[in-house]
């Protein structure tokens, strides 16, 4: 039942025939790669496919925003005869790369991808008309178009042109490849997350867990993924460091340090250039700043108070779609914006790290600090994961 | 090759032909029962019947001690010809049940047995002196005697006798079965697990999960593993209810008060007379105790100061191996003792259930009371487990 001329049936579908990688690159320096061909069944391989467009829309992890990271595979005959993914704001989209790497045999295939292609003129022409020109004959879609102003429009379109159009295909991966964006979509809101480390007798520790800041460990990942992250002014004058992902070719976050009074003066003046450039301090007028930051090139935004609002705005004002709100070294600064997060609702999702520890003795990193409501937020989806020799939670407020 | 008549070879060994049970009672209540025959291949095998000593060992869980928990096998010709296990102390030890079983079967056959057979007259005559009696030809055994003195011993005499000893299969299994017996013998302490509920926030809270205290649910499960329960006396006035395994037939645990100064007075008078009939009162020369608790039979232990050291001493002296230390309801009285575990390093295991809720407000139950010692304690193989909406951690101090 298995031609290998006319690759079908219920062979692998997960076995892939090599095939040297036609490279397609774009000014962003990103790249859209043809990886190989996988052997097609029927429609029950619709969700291997999507899971393609999903690993090949990663590979622009950090780099999206405000845009979405979008996967798109064009499968003609059992064979993927094109790939793309969209890099970059102001970049082509996912669908562009895997038409024009498929070419002609684009004419009657399928074409896969994770968000609903966009039916507008924005930075680039609408996806939807470059499908319908190219003659595909069928699309399959991960997720909608989470803004319910344009949701199914682009859908509309398609089907019109008589195009098959099938919809929500391993729609829950879709939709957590994209979790920040969707929040934005829906709620106006920067996606925040939130992450501290505790002992297992629930004291907030300084540490990390081994091999989690290296590349491959969880922190690493997450400064990868996110746009920003909001760390205490003591995390940066006790170590003269700022977090940093691991992760090779990683887009850097911009880091958001919080100086309010109660920080011990800020001295910055080891700070490498390369990290300098890549930061931004929000101080109140108490705190005792270095004169020399404004000579670094370091950005300083002054405030009565510092807010996580004023925070959150400037991030949205920077097209981010994510902050992650992360407490370490002395979180005195932190506290505050914790407790404004709290307050008003600005906080989605949660990060704990807990490390194998039971800490003795009054921690001056305690959450108790914190001004008394006398409220219980219920977290949904907590999930645990092993971390080396720690254990991850996460959760969503 | 898979001869119906002399079943061998690599046919599924976990197959199992139904066969009626034969059930052994003895005076105990408890049962060995023969369940059915499992095919045999080769010695590959071993771990196959390991599993199942272990398995059938759990039938006395929370019943043995001061005793091990232990399962036997007898299996001849790739069938179980006879299967036990040790019911409680005072009663015959598994290999004497499973002999028995088996009969005339055990000649030449393979006895499984997951703890080193004994070879000293105590209670009972030594299971040496069975196995070689019934003339078994080979013993396979889950881990030697955990007491450095005897450890061995048993294994030389069968080997003297001419019987072939295999040692260490599923050996790892083996020690967890018994991890409370194994740290008496090696360290003459009693096994003291610390188990409390936090929300991801690290405050501890009174709840434990939805599901966990029913049948199957992990609080119930500890409860009819552990021999006592220490809980503070606010736990049980404010409710009125004494910590129960609602798992079938369960032995359930003592229930040890720890009553000091802190508590609001001790009032009983609604309890029910099955829960008191299992009730120990600890207090202090402070507390106001109810003078209906003698009328109630409840034992009362009045100490200068309530210490964790009395309470462990007590229950060694009952012959209990394992203890809970459960932080429940306020734990004022139990602060103490906690402190007092960690300074004396009476704590073996700790499980920490992290609830699904961030709680705001100064919680008057929180481990930053604790005297400050700037002590930092590994906790070791930290694993996370899911319960219900919960998660669970479990670790070794």
């Amino acid at each position: 039942m298995c031609n290998p001329n006319f690759i079908s049936g219920f062979c692998n579908p997960l076995k892939r025939v090599s095939k040297s990688p036609i490279s397609l690159r774009n000014s962003g320096g990103l790249v859209g790669i043809r990886c190989g061909v996988v052997e097609e069944g029927s429609r029950n391989d619709d969700a291997v496919y999507m899971r393609r467009c999903v690993e090949i829309a990663r590979k622009a992890i950090g780099c999206t925003s405000p845009n979405p990271m979008v996967g798109c595979v064009i499968v003609k005959d059992g064979k993927i005869v094109g790939e793309g993914f969209h890099p970059k704001a102001g970049q082509p989209h996912a669908e562009v790369f895997a038409l024009r790497d498929a070419g002609d045999l684009a004419e009657n295939a399928t074409a896969y991808v994770s968000l609903e292609p966009c039916n507008h003129y924005g930075r680039t022409p609408p996806c939807t008309e470059a499908l319908i020109k190219a003659n595909v004959k069928r699309v399959v879609v991960g997720m909608v178009d989470p803004n319910p102003i344009v949701a199914s429009k682009g859908l509309d379109k398609l089907r019109n042109a008589g195009i098959e159009v099938t919809v929500g295909i391993e729609e829950d991966l879709c939709k957590s490849l994209n979790e920040s964006f969707i929040c934005q979509m829906l709620t106006g809101k920067t996606f925040l997350t939130l992450r501290y480390s505790i002992s297992v007798n629930g004291k907030i520790v300084d540490q990390i867990g081994e091999g989690a800041v290296e590349s491959g460990g969880y922190y690493s990942r997450m400064l990868q993924e996110y746009d920003a992250v909001i760390v205490s002014s003591a995390s940066i004058t006790e170590k003269f460091s700022i977090p940093t992902s691991q992760e090779p070719g990683a887009n850097q976050p911009l880091c958001v340090v919080a100086a309010s009074n109660h920080s011990s003066s800020i001295k910055i003046s080891d700070l490498p250039a390369e990290a300098a450039a890549r930061m931004i301090i929000f101080s109140d007028k108490e705190s005792k700043l270095e004169p020399k930051l404004s000579e670094k090139g370091i950005e300083t935004v002054v405030l009565d108070q510092i807010s996580l609002d004023a925070i959150l705005e400037y991030s949205k004002r920077q097209g981010f779609c994510s902050v992650l709100l992360d407490l370490r070294g002395s979180i005195d600064d932190i506290k505050e914006l914790l407790q404004e997060g709290i307050e008003k609702n600005l906080l989605q999702k949660i990060v704990v790290e807990v490390v194998p520890m039971w800490v003795e003795g009054d921690s001056k990193n305690s959450f108790f600090g914190l001004k008394s409501l006398d409220k219980v937020i219920d977290i949904k989806n907590l999930k645990p994961k092993v971390s080396g020799q720690s254990v991850l939670l996460e959760g969503y407020f």
